[in-house]
C-alpha cells in the first residue's frame, strides 16, 4: 500500500498551527462585528453558471470543476469525445465548481435575496477558497479568505470604517510596521486622461503596478512594447514623481473626483478621532481592477518578503452580473489569513498562550487513585478548567508526565494513597517544576488565576 | 441572463441563521476543549486513493470527484473515450475528490503524522463534508460534521467522557428529552452466535437495525427472505424481547466481553459522579458497523421525526487502511449539526439572544450630527459595544430607525442640534420605545448590562 499524501498546494492544520490561526480568525471576526457585519456562509459548491465569466479568462482556466454525478458520459456526443477536446468535454460533463472568491458567492447571495435584505447590508464571510494555480511559497491551491462588506450606500464613511477595521486588526495581532496604501480608480483614469491613454487605461494600470517589482525602467520599457509613445511616457511619470500630483492632475474632472473622495475619507477618519498613522494614499497602486470603481486599498507588511495581505475596494456593478437591475454600489476588504500568519510567524509577534492543550492533566498511582481522580476532574471541569485525565491504568507516573510535558499542559494533580486519605492533592507546576500540597478548591483557584 | 441559483441540496447561510448555527457550534467546541480535544482542520480535497474503499461500494458512487486540471484527456485511452464507460473514465480523468467524512481524513491525518502525535491524541474537527446523495428533507449535499475522537487508547473512560460530553451538550443547548442508546459489537456478535448466524452477522445485524422503522413482523420476514430458519428467528426474538438479555447472552464468550465493557462504562459514570440518566443499554442499535468494534453509540432526540443527531462509537484497525502497523484502538462521537439546527427550530428552544446585530445605530439629522456622531460610534466601539452608524444622510429620522428595526438593534442614539449642544444623547429603546436624555459614559453602562 502506498503512503497517504494530501494533494499538492493543500495543508493539514494541526492542533498548534490551529490554535495561531484561531487566534487571527476569532481577532478579526470579533472586529468586523463590532462593526455591524453580520455571518453570511455561502456552498463550497457554486453552479458553474455563477462562477465562469467572472474572474476573466485566466480566473476560468483556475475554477475546480466538479464531475457530473451518475452515467455523465450518457448523453454526450460522440463527436465530442472523438476530438478529445479537454475543454469542450468538461462543459458537457461538469456543473458545478469550487468557489474561487467570496465576493462573486455574496453578490449572488445578494441578488437571491433581494427582497429579504436590509439595505445597506453589511457581511462578513470567513470560509476557504480554491484556485487551481501552481502552488508556491505562500501561495496555496486551498486557502481561507475573510471579508467584509458593505452593498447599498456609497457613503465613504464604509471606506473611512474599513480603514479603522484594518488599523485594529493589525493592533490586536501585534504588526506594528504596515502601510495601508489607498488609490481611488477615477484617479488613474485622470492619470490615463492627461497622459493621452484614455483607451490605453488597463496596458497603464497593469504597467504601473508593477514598479515595485521592475523599476521605472521595467515600466517604461513594458509601456513601449505595448505601443504607448515616449512622450506619453514621459509625461507618466512626469505625474508619478511630482511631490504634489494633485495639481498635475488638476486638468482631469475625473481625477478631482478621486482625489476629494480620497480626501473626504481622511477627514472622515479625523471625525472618529483616529490617526492617519499607517495610511498612504499611492496613485501606483492598481490591483487587478477589474471591478473596483471608486477607492481601493492593499496593506503590505513592511520588512516581511510577503507581498500584500489584504485588500480591496468599492464596485459598483457586481450585482448586475446576475441580471439585477438595480445598481448597487458595495465596497468591501479581504484579509489574507494565509499570509498574515506566515508574516506573523517571521516576525514572532504571536503570542506566548494561544496553546490549546488542557490546563490540567490528573495523573494516578492505581486503579483506586484513578477512580477517585474521575470525580476531581468532572469538578475541574465544572470550573470551566480545561483538562483530562491519563486513561490508562499505568504504575509509571514518569509516562503520564511525560505525555503532559510534550503536550504542553501546564498543570498536573498526582494522586495516590496519601492524596485519597488526606483529601489534599499534589499539584506540580510543569514549568517551573514546583509542587504543592493542595486542596481541590485551592487547586481550582490558583488554576483559573495563576499569579 | 438566467437568475442565479444553488446547486441542489446545497444552502447559503443567511445572518439569522448563522447565529443560530453558531450557538450550537460555540457551545459543543467549548466542550470539546474543556475535555481535553485539540482542533484538527484537513484539506476539503483528498487524493481519491485517500478515499475509495473506506466507505463501502455505495460511499464511492456518492464521492464527488474533481476533474483534473489542464488537458486531461492528454493521456487518454480512445478506446476509453469509445466506450462511453462513465466509471473507468472517471479513474483517468480524475484524481481528487471532496472528503466524505471527518474520520478517514483523520486517520490519514495520523499516520502521516504518526511520529509528531503524542498517544493517546484527541482532537476535534469542524468541518463540512460532500455527498453526492439525492437530496431530501434534512438531508443535504454538503452538510457539517462536528467530531471528537481519541486515539491510541483502549480506557473505556473514553466511552464515558463520549457519554458525558453528549450529556452536557444537550443540556447547554436547551434539549431536555432525548435518549443516548449505546450497544456493543461484542454483544451483537454474540446474539449472532447463540442464535446459530455466526457466518450470517451482516444479515442479522442489518435486519433487527430496522425494528423501529418495520416492526418484528417486517424484520422477521427479510430474515425470512435471506434465508434464516424459522427456528433461528424465533432464538434471536426470544433474546430482544427478554427482560434479561444478559443472562439469555451468557453462553457467548464474546457478548459476555461487551456486556462487560458496557456495565464497566456504566460503572465509571457513576464514579465522576454523573447520573445515569438519558443513557439506555440497546441490543437493536448495529449503526453501519462496517468499522465498529466496541462500543457503539446513537443519539435521538425524542418526540422530533429527525433520526439520529449525533453517533459513534469504538474502531481498532482505521490506521491500519492507510498501511501503518501499529494497532491503534480509537473512539469517537460525532454531531450532526444540521439535524441538531432542524430539531431544535422544531422544539423552539433557541434563546432569544443570538442574535448577531449591532447593539446600537447611531442616527442623526443631518450632516453636522453625522459628523459628532462618528467620535460617539468610536468611544462604543473602544467599550466593546457592537455598534454602526446609519451612513447615508438623510432627513429621513424614520427611514434609519426603521433599518434598526428591521434588522433588530435594539438602541438607538439619535443625535441633532440640541443634543450637541447639550452633550446628553437621546437613547430610545427599540423594543420598549422608551427614550431617555443620556451622557455617552450612562448609555455605555446600560448598554452593556442592560436591567
Amino acid at each position: 500500500m502506498d503512503k497517504p499524501s494530501l494533494p499538492k498546494g493543500t495543508r493539514d492544520f494541526g492542533p498548534a498551527t490551529m490554535a495561531k490561526r484561531q487566534f487571527i480568525l476569532e481577532n478579526i471576526r470579533a472586529i468586523f462585528r463590532k462593526y455591524g457585519f453580520m455571518p453570511l456562509e455561502t456552498p463550497a459548491m457554486e453552479n458553474l453558471s455563477t462562477l465562469t465569466g467572472k474572474y476573466g479568462e485566466e480566473g476560468d482556466q483556475l475554477l475546480f470543476r466538479i464531475l457530473n454525478s451518475g452515467d455523465y458520459l450518457k448523453d454526450v456526443d460522440q463527436s465530442t469525445l472523438d476530438s478529445k477536446n479537454s475543454k469542450q468535454l468538461a462543459s458537457d460533463i461538469t456543473e458545478k465548481g469550487l468557489r474561487y472568491d467570496l465576493t462573486v458567492p455574496f453578490a449572488r447571495y445578494v441578488v437571491m435575496n433581494r427582497h429579504e435584505i436590509t439595505l445597506p447590508f453589511k457581511r462578513y464571510q470567513i470560509q476557504p477558497v480554491w484556485r487551481a494555480d501552481r502552488p508556491q511559497k505562500g501561495r496555496y491551491r486551498e486557502f481561507y479568505q475573510c471579508d467584509a462588506d458593505v452593498v447599498g450606500t456609497d457613503s465613504l464613511i464604509c471606506e473611512a470604517e474599513i480603514l479603522l477595521m484594518i488599523k485594529e486588526a493589525f493592533l490586536k495581532l501585534g504588526i506594528k510596521d504596515y502601510t495601508i496604501k489607498i488609490n481611488h480608480r477615477s484617479v488613474l483614469s485622470g492619470l490615463a486622461e492627461i497622459t493621452g491613454l484614455k483607451d490605453n487605461e488597463t496596458t497603464l494600470f497593469v504597467a504601473i503596478d508593477k514598479l515595485d517589482k521592475i523599476g521605472e525602467s521595467g515600466v517604461r520599457q513594458e509601456l513601449e512594447q505595448k505601443g504607448v509613445s515616449k512622450e506619453n511616457i514621459d509625461v507618466v511619470f512626469n505625474v508619478l514623481n511630482a511631490d504634489n500630483k494633485a495639481s498635475m492632475l488638476g486638468g482631469s474632472e475625473q481625477a478631482k473626483k478621486g482625489l476629494n473622495d480620497l480626501d473626504e475619507t481622511f477627514r472622515l477618519l479625523d471625525g472618529y478621532g483616529v490617526s492617519r498613522d499607517h495610511v498612504e494614499f499611492d496613485i501606483k497602486l492598481a490591483r487587478g481592477l477589474s471591478y473596483y470603481t471608486g477607492c481601493i486599498f492593499e496593506v503590505q507588511i513592511n520588512n516581511v518578503a510577503i507581498g500584500s495581505v489584504s485588500g480591496g475596494g468599492r464596485y459598483d456593478n457586481l450585482t448586475q452580473a446576475f441580471g439585477s437591475k438595480e445598481k448597487l454600489s458595495g465596497v468591501g476588504i479581504s484579509f489574507g489569513i494565509d499570509r498574515i500568519y506566515d508574516a506573523m510567524e517571521e516576525l514572532q509577534v504571536f503570542p506566548g498562550n494561544t496553546e490549546v492543550s488542557s490546563q490540567v492533566l490528573v495523573c494516578h498511582f492505581d486503579e483506586n487513585a484513578m477512580q477517585y481522580g474521575l470525580k476531581i476532574l468532572h469538578t475541574l471541569r465544572q470550573n470551566s478548567i480545561a483538562s483530562e485525565i491519563y486513561p490508562d491504568i499505568t504504575k509509571k507516573i514518569n509516562k503520564q508526565l511525560e505525555y503532559a510535558d510534550k503536550k504542553m499542559i501546564p498543570f498536573t494533580i498526582m494522586i495516590g494513597e496519601d492524596e485519597i486519605k488526606s483529601g489534599l492533592l499534589t499539584l506540580k507546576n510543569m514549568r517551573s517544576g514546583e509542587q504543592l500540597k493542595k486542596s481541590l478548591e485551592d487547586i481550582v483557584k490558583l488554576v483559573k488565576s495563576p499569579s
